[in-house]
């Protein structure tokens, strides 16, 4: 087993919502045991038995339903999807130093009434440096799944076809994330740089709103010119 | 003829940059009549010959060689590649009502100093919203071609198959860029909204040169899930 993998599951915090379902159901198709976590217990038990069902004629990894902290805590590796401060001032106690936080959240003016093409301004610079700072030492925070949208995700007939744009600085954590995002086929992951470049990728989801809102559709990005593998 | 071209060049300001000189090489390329304009004419007139040199075995359109001012005031469609504060200021007696100007400068933390990867703020939001503020009454301004490599461009085998995401205020002035850049074979533009979109667009540019710093490519961007053809 690679040393980016354990028996623990994938948390999905957050999972009762579209991305965090989507998402949830692709790492469970691919053999990931999927932790997910919602505010209330009883909507993670939904959606673990919804998940379940859609994925009934597939082998898959298992689910397991739990509050949020509950998720957190069962987990190396924690996704988290949105309301980024209000979930990680709860999840606090939960974290522990030595996971991996992929934090997929995205400063929408959307959160404060504002447009859904249009970012906060936060004052660490991005949602990804915001959760660097409050999460406990120890807990290590790779920024990433901002541009795959949540219906593509759902869609399991989408082959999706896309790249997730990694911001972080470790090479290693960026490297773990990779690996367990790439096991979703069609997903190919790219070292965007350090921490900060999140600002940059976290505000391409306002851009592909703009997009999807004139076509209709669920575009994601793809980068050109790079090879078909980029990770060891 | 289509109402987007005319009988006049399109001026490309800063086309002795290596951006400028591969978008003149692929404009020409495509039958379109180039103005090249440069700080200094003598630089103009070199670069003019330098993408005669380049082109002489495919039929092209022509080059004539201008100061900035001379390009902009001989086109209708002004293509502003760098410099952009600095140069807009010292064009604004050569624009003219009724222009359009396609503002592909990013306002890169380099210029002061800074790194490559990092972006400057800009009080106006961008530097397009910067330029729709200095130019000339009358003048449309679209913000674009932000994303495409002067590598990728002044490599004339390579297909570019990449998209050039638009930003402006009207449709039809984002329609006529399109024209004029889908030209250019390969090239795909996206409409991504209004100008202000540009903050977004423009930062690309940044995190593109993480990316290739790492890679060592010229990563250029596609939205996935887009039809072939997004304009009329």
């Amino acid at each position: 087993m690679p040393p980016s993998e354990s028996a623990k599951p994938v948390a999905v915090i957050g999972a009762s919502g579209a991305l965090g379902f989507g998402l949830a159901m692709r790492l469970a198709r691919a053999g990931v045991a999927v932790a997910i976590g919602s505010r209330d217990p009883a909507r993670a038990q939904e959606t673990a038995a919804r998940a379940a069902r859609a994925l009934e004629r597939v082998a898959v990894g298992s689910f397991e339903a739990f509050d949020n902290a509950g998720a957190a805590s069962a987990a190396d590796v924690v996704i988290l999807i949105r309301n980024q401060s209000e979930t990680l001032a709860n999840l606090s106690g939960a974290l522990s130093p030595g996971q991996l936080l992929i934090d997929a959240t995205v400063p929408l003016a959307a959160a404060v009434s504002g447009k859904a093409t249009r970012m906060l301004g936060v004052w660490q610079g991005s949602a990804a440096e915001q959760a660097r700072e409050m999460v406990p030492e120890g807990v290590r925070v790779v920024a990433g799944l901002h541009t795959v949208s949540a219906a593509s995700l759902a869609d399991l007939e989408n082959p999706l076809e896309q790249d997730v744009l990694l911001c972080g600085d470790s090479r290693e954590d960026k490297a773990q994330a990779a690996h367990l995002i790439e096991r979703i086929e069609g997903l190919r992951c790219v070292d965007c740089g350090r921490l900060e470049m999140a600002r940059i990728a976290e505000s391409l989801t306002a851009l592909l709103i703009a997009v999807n809102a004139r076509y209709k559709r669920h575009a994601g990005i793809r980068l050109t010119d790079l090879d078909a593998s980029l990770w060891e």
